[in-house]
């Protein structure tokens, strides 16, 4: 049997809710109505679009949390912090609102593959996963603001009632990701392996006499037939679902690194 | 057998180094000291402190990289990114600079347990992981800007040469924590579990009528006596060098989250 989360349930689930796109990102809206039906919820997000911040905390900078809506029973806060710095305040600031649950998203855009390295959304669930709250991030495959996120609808509520139910493993969050084309269904599967290729443009700067870089590029997936991974499943047309191990210790290759480093 | 980086070696060894604490941080410059007779070095950090940035990158915002010093053979440039965009754009301005290792650090302060997924010292490490480079990050357990890293000298330049020859697996970096009591030995070991506690001081801003909240607070260890662990071995003065898996799938727990998504 599997360790899961052992922690005292609210009688109503209490639901925290971020994201990286910013508090006013149609994804985070569209989220909230998906899951009200759920439990109370609270929501804590960056006050504009932090995309990229990856675990990224605010170590030097002052924070401020700042009321900007109520709807429908639910209180909206914007941070002007990172991702993860939401969650913390959230739960500094919120003591009372003992979450149950931190879900994130729903992202503008993919997170699959190595991207949940850099992903602000999965700070989110890294965060309340390492605090030892059940964690899900919600990305769909679409970078437009005005995304169609109807289909999310019924796979995200699914996922989520299931883990409020069952809880998720000491230091196991999850990544899901949704594709745009209709789904075929939803599969448990690893992390695709890869890297993002040419990610720089140089572009002149308005203005001024200098030229600067701006990340860009694509993704480089060196298993692309490999069918147990969340990029291939994703093309596939299903919904990947990638528990993630915020205990980064490489177990398997302890004993190795002890013959490379005392050998 | 366990599976080794498989690529071509430079005649000399070429080494990139990064930080987060910034390009004129005294770790950085006694780690470019330490390890120059190993290879040939190129710097490339943050041009200000940058702690707790994590894996984050600068999706929206123009980054200049320039040369900010030159010394006995070692060129340093300054970036106005995150330690991640630092690496990325090392790789894509200087083409030619293949780096056979990516050196981070030294880092003013811990980076064991759970700060290893806010470290930026380690977000640099990650990185060169990712790309397939073998990786190090190193920190020496003190904040103070003016700590005394003599002690870290031998430690550095013995792992720094030992990976150099025999490599890293596949998506495995190393995080490196030196003490600075006494070195008793070397340890690898696995990442002592825990989180950080009453994270926030709300202190008044100068000049404004509003409170703002700092990040502060301390690292609590739910395994405090876990001889296995990176807070543990500290603690009685080895150097702890955890082996970090930069694939987050928790492929311990795939079965059991199946049960529980598609049971």
């Amino acid at each position: 049997m599997n360790p899961r989360m052992v922690k005292e349930r609210n009688a109503r689930p209490r639901i925290l809710i971020s994201n990286d796109d910013g508090v006013s990102a149609k994804g985070l809206r569209r989220l909230v109505e998906f899951v009200k039906e759920l439990g109370e919820i609270l929501v804590v997000a960056p006050d504009a679009a932090r995309s990229g911040q990856s675990g990224a905390i605010s170590a030097c900078k002052p924070l401020r949390i700042t009321k900007v809506d109520e709807a429908e029973n639910v209180s909206y806060y914007a941070c002007n912090g990172t991702p993860v710095d939401c969650v913390k305040l959230a739960l500094h600031c919120f003591r009372d609102f003992r979450p149950d649950i931190v879900l994130s998203g729903i992202n503008h855009g993919s997170n699959s593959g190595v991207s949940v390295l850099y992903s602000g959304t999965m700070g989110v669930a890294q965060e309340g996963c390492v605090v030892g709250i059940p964690s899900i991030g919600f990305s769909l495959l679409s970078h437009d603001a005005d995304a169609d996120f109807e289909p999310c609808r019924e796979i995200v509520c699914d996922i989520t009632r299931r883990v409020l139910t069952e809880g998720l493993p000491p230091l196991v969050c999850l990544n899901v990701n949704i594709p745009t084309t209709p789904i075929q269904g939803v599969r448990v599967c690893r992390q695709a392996r890869g890297y993002w290729s040419e990610e720089f443009e140089l572009r002149p700067m308005t203005g001024e006499n200098t030229d600067a870089y701006w990340l860009t590029g694509h993704f480089v997936n060196t298993e692309p037939n490999a069918p147990d991974t969340d990029e291939y499943l994703l093309s596939k047309g299903y919904v990947s679902v990638v528990p993630c191990c915020c205990d980064m210790t490489a177990y398997a290759d302890l004993s190795y690194i002890q013959s490379v480093i005392n050998g």
